[in-house]
């Protein structure tokens, strides 16, 4: 059998990266990996080495992968899993005992949000209730203010999340053939803070292949959950992963080209400012936070409407 | 068997056009595909009903399943083939007679620039004594060259070419996939007259299926080419229409969605204007066609090089 070589040492390679024309045996592969996201966190400026960092943990294999590598790389981290509640195979408690037994293999530290303790219901009741609401979009919506909430209490530089390379193009693509402008215009490694209580979100594996992450997990002996989602509508974005990864055996990197060559445009000016720039926003009369409607915003109007 | 019934009469259907939500009987659909051009052609204001239209016909079947239906339309064409001199499997030769059987049997009338005798060498002889130039590259160059003359000497009012929709969206595909920032600015159904000598270029054919293009040719008993240029890069462009057409099997439409929706975020200034727009033409000494060069067009310069 044909057996790699590293790149680097010409010793037995266990990854290929065809994008960036590096074989690696784990010794290099586990020097290149962290490298990386030190280099995706200062390309894009997300956040200094002594800020504190809140990562959203989901017990997945990107995000522990993540809150593995920033630690490693001594930034302060705290993690944080929010647990919907989804009962269905018991999937929201699984994935918190695969979160909480990786941070106490690692001396890390987390909170935990339970959604149906803090709030009364948890996310799939939230959902046959509320008409036109689907459940991804509904549990978006209770992540999203859970997370700015979080992180405004907790005062963090920002909220990092898991979404790797696969996950960025896969969205990118949507957004294109449908050519959601909105988006388009958005989408982004870092998403500033543009409100006090909106945390800065960034994305540190934003440049990294998902089947790298998932090699990396496996290599530093991370016990993820690997089901996905019960719920989830993973079909859809699987389908144009599978998609962009046809054309990325055609033309290795085409996938990572794709998602970077759009940041660059996009910096470069290709996006005419939209409707969105100049919207001021109101402060949610109940929870606080910035809404751009004119009352309740969009959290608590889905607990209003229970 | 399960038998199509037509949406129009409850006939047998055909054709099946998921993305319309049609099926249709043979008369119907005889009916519906002019309708369709019209539509395109007053959508977009390509040309009047009384202007004289230059059409570019290659032999095969979407060029002439435009000849064709323009002319039943009413509108004034004339036929416009320019022989390549591309002599392996007579491609060229055979290609013509194509054109010319089919003009005969219409009574349409047409012209047929031949390069090397125009010129004195056809273009497979450019590319050997060429650097850096590929054979698509210098002959989408000779194409444009000419057809840019015949249309100034004609005084046409516009150059149409049987690009459809399956053509349009590949090509934006790969433009977005590689971010070609000027290209997404330019891709249209039109391209406007910017200069008196370069022709307004129109795409009558742009939002219908390669395969309805196909059905109503074979159903009008079109006899085209079915043979690709033997040089052709056509895998690539291949390739894309069928990531398409996996994408439009799972959502049907998604395919002229894509295409249709990037027009419209195109017309309502999703892109900022790019360097292109206040770019100045100089005349070419040899040519007398405009060109960004100071000296020598490209096309002239092709011929320098020999």
């Amino acid at each position: 059998m044909y057996q790699m070589k590293c790149t680097k040492c010409g010793g037995l390679a266990v990854v290929n990266m065809p994008q960036h024309r590096l074989k690696l045996c784990e010794e290099h592969f586990l020097e290149w990996f962290p490298e990386q996201v030190v280099n995706i966190i200062r390309r894009y400026d997300m956040f200094a080495p002594d800020d504190r960092v809140l990562v959203a943990v989901s017990g997945g294999k990107d995000s522990l992968a993540l809150w593995y590598v920033l630690d490693r790389l001594g930034y302060e981290t705290e993690g944080m899993y929010i647990n919907l509640g989804i009962d269905h195979d018991d999937y929201s408690n699984r994935s918190q005992e695969h979160v909480e037994a990786f941070a106490a293999e690692h001396g890390l530290e987390y909170q935990v949000v339970n959604v149906a303790e803090t709030y009364g219901r948890g996310v799939p009741a939230l959902i046959s209730t509320t008409r036109g609401h689907r459940m991804c979009a509904a549990c978006g919506l209770v992540k999203r203010h859970i997370m700015n909430r979080i992180a405004y209490e907790g005062d963090y530089a920002a909220i990092a999340t898991g979404h790797n390379c696969d996950d960025e193009a896969a969205v990118l693509m949507q957004n294109v053939l449908h050519w959601q402008t909105g988006y388009l215009r958005r989408q982004a490694p870092v998403l500033p803070q543009v409100h006090p209580r909106l945390a800065r979100k960034v994305k540190p594996l934003c440049r990294i292949y998902e089947r790298d992450v998932a090699a990396y997990a496996l290599v530093r002996g991370i016990d993820y959950i690997q089901q996905e989602c019960p719920y989830s509508k993973k079909a859809q974005t699987l389908f144009y992963k599978e998609i962009l990864n046809q054309i990325e055996r055609r033309s290795p990197a085409t996938k990572q080209q794709f998602y970077i060559t759009y940041l660059k445009a996009k910096d470069e000016g290709l996006f005419a400012e939209g409707e969105e720039e100049g919207r001021v926003y109101h402060t949610c009369p109940r929870c606080g936070q910035p809404t751009l409607a004119d009352d309740l915003c969009a959290f608590c109007k889905l607990w209003e409407n229970l």
